[in-house]
């Protein structure tokens, strides 16, 4: 039998939005060991981990142009133009996040302005594993071209015969990234934090990853290394009222799922039939897809909550702040406004998840484990610095000078008043 | 005689623009039991560890509305009026930081945005100590009034008669914050953290202190409260060519100097005679300034340095990644275009960091100890997260579902699949 909870009362939510533990402190200890051999040995200490991790350890730790031009021929067509066509949206969305720049003139001859400036040096890591995550590298390679990186390192785990996937290296050419460093694990994140022989260590790590990477990007960042975030299992919570569409919210809930037993999926609707046609439907779909065992393992956990109104649903909805939210109703576009708390929102029946994930043009790298209350996913501006630039006149420090004056005064900073009134005295002799 | 060091080479520029590092190590064992019973007492630790670390612990823990409309009449009327220009013009600024919605149609029938959300509760911590920082509270309130934050706790120690400064309630009135609570240290941190009985937990924690502070914001970040940033001690770097004035740049090194011991002093120039002659004038103008023995201190560890050209004393300079950067040159605004590395930038003669410390607009909120090669400062961004939204059509899932399909299958995913095929089938059969 179905558990679903009926109306729980606000105090109630906090056990129904808890997130699993990370069990990353267990594994500091170790990572930081690697992270510390790798800082003194550079690439030697990559390929010794790599190796000691049943990994493939290539003489040669960077792919050679020639590698990038051949893999393209290899894959196929229909693919290559579907990942065109995704590149394109990606770009186009990305594009519009650039923040043009405002000369505001705050009094006469006062002109504050802030630019966006690349961030010189970013390293980029693309998970291994059963499937090449290129969609990953589109995420993070096109925005980094975008705000013009000097540099872009990617990082990932080669295959068994020491190479790297053909569509990977296809959507490198494709966005004109050369630099791919052929390792994985958190001894690849040492060697991007650190640098190695071969590698000049990069100003911030982008890329999801195991818990070693995630433990990685952690003690890295703890030094001297800025990162994305620190992402946690993957989470989709779906509201789905009278005018979803049942099979679609299930498919949506499956395709969650897939990404691993530890996927954390929510359903919250209007009414306890929808929820129980929804679960049919569930059913339904479930044994067609090849990883039905992951799937079912991850619906052990899942959560499927009544609420009488759609705004107390939408308040514990916030409370939890999922990474995807997916708002099955006809009524999206209203009901959307109520949102506080998430990734990334998906409005409609027509808008699954897997569109964002792929060729909408919003980023898939999202906000884990409730940090959606305080920070967007990639976008443009995690490739970037806004500096704040400042030009005053000398009948602009005139009119402002007193003001500072009076503020370095009372906040006990003689030299701060002493830097305006010199100038103040000069421009008077002068003029 | 002064160390002047003329053209160094990029090898040794690594030595030149290192910080002292941090002790804050030592501290964390302290700061962590702290934070443990904060969280597990509440107000009354918060108390107990104000009183033990001699500050003052008031029974009443929050400010009454009654105390800032008292403290209002007892500013001086002209510091009233040059706070009110200072927040004029900062405020113009920020709210010129706001992004306006960009809806993006990606393909037709992909409608894809973001919008941004303000974070629901901040905490504002304003440091005590001999003067009161009431422009930090300006600099941090101002942007989370327009974002709009929901909750706005400011926590800030009391002096020892258990209350806070009239400037700092007057800037909170003008500022329509209300709820302020009367402690410093590690143990307002963690009372912003964790909650208490009277305080509800904040989503991100803003503001500068001492190395308590500091290592308690490390802490708590590492749990799960955001923050904006760590801040180290204060840097100013400046620039200054033949066309600068000497007095200018002696007066703002001065300025710098006086915040701290351990705060950052560079002068990069283009000729060692400039340099003589802006020595001569922190000669000539320190015996006046009542900070002169904190200046003195740190003035021992600043660093001039001279370039021949010019490009290559930015790429130094941004090498160093400075918090401030003056460029003292009627070429400011050519020489502007060189930075790539800086917190905050002052363009020519007439403008002192201290304009931006209180009143010229920019935020005095930045980047310290190397960060802002990555990130900028403290801006109406620090206070918002920006959600991504999508709306699909039916014939725009028409349009991207085959693409969707293609690279979620080339990727292993066939739920991803599955959610888009299920909505094409039924698009077919509907229409």
């Amino acid at each position: 039998m179905e558990n679903i909870r009926l109306h729980p009362s606000p105090g109630e939510w906090a056990a129904l939005t808890t997130r699993p533990g990370l069990a990353a402190e267990k594994l500091e200890k170790k990572v930081r060991a690697i992270i510390r051999e790798v800082s003194l040995q550079g690439d030697e200490a990559v390929r010794q981990f790599s190796a000691r991790f049943g990994g493939s350890a290539p003489g040669d730790l960077w792919v050679q142009p020639g590698e990038i031009r051949a893999a393209a021929t290899r894959v196929d067509p229909l693919l290559k133009r579907s990942i065109r066509a995704a590149r394109k949206n990606i770009e186009r969305f990305h594009r519009s996040q650039a923040e043009p720049v405002r000369r505001i003139e705050t009094v006469p001859g006062v002109v504050c302005w802030r630019k966006s400036i690349p961030i010189e040096r970013v390293g980029l890591y693309i998970p291994g594993g059963t499937a090449p995550l290129f969609s990953t590298l589109l995420m993070l390679g096109i925005p980094a071209r975008i705000a013009g990186c000097a540099q872009i390192v990617v990082a990932t785990p080669p295959r068994e015969d020491g190479r790297i996937s053909d569509v990977i290296l296809f959507v490198a050419g494709l966005l004109g990234i050369d630099k791919i460093y052929k390792a994985g694990g958190a001894q690849a994140i040492a060697a991007m934090a650190c640098g190695t022989q071969t590698l000049h260590k990069v100003h911030k790590i982008f890329g999801p990853g195991n818990q070693y990477v995630t433990c990685a990007k952690k003690l890295v960042q703890a030094q001297s290394t800025a990162i994305d975030m620190l992402a946690g299992p993957s989470e989709l919570a779906i509201y789905a009222d009278a005018t979803c569409v049942p099979a679609y919210v299930a498919a949506d809930l499956l395709s969650q799922a897939e990404h691993g037993a530890d996927s954390q999926v929510i359903l919250v609707s209007s009414s306890e039939a929808i929820i129980r046609n929804v679960l049919k439907e569930v059913a339904r779909q479930l044994p067609g897809l090849p990883r039905k065992r992951i799937i079912e393992k991850c619906l052990l956990n899942k959560r499927l909550v009544v609420f009488r109104d759609h705004r107390t649903a939408f308040a514990f909805l916030n409370a939890y702040a999922p990474e995807h939210l997916v708002i099955a109703s006809q009524r999206a576009g209203v009901l959307s406004r109520l949102v506080t708390n998430a990734g990334s929102v998906f409005l409609g029946n027509h808008a699954p998840e897997s569109a964002g994930d792929y060729a909408s043009g919003t980023n898939h790298s999202l906000p884990t484990n409730g940090t959606a209350a305080v920070t967007g996913g990639v976008s443009l501006d995690s490739f970037v610095k806004k500096v704040t630039f400042q030009k005053i006149t000398g009948s602009g420090i005139r009119r402002i000078g007193p003001v500072i004056e009076e503020m370095a005064e009372a906040e006990g900073l003689q030299a701060h008043r002493s830097a305006v009134r010199i100038r103040l005295q000069n421009e008077k002799r002068t003029s």
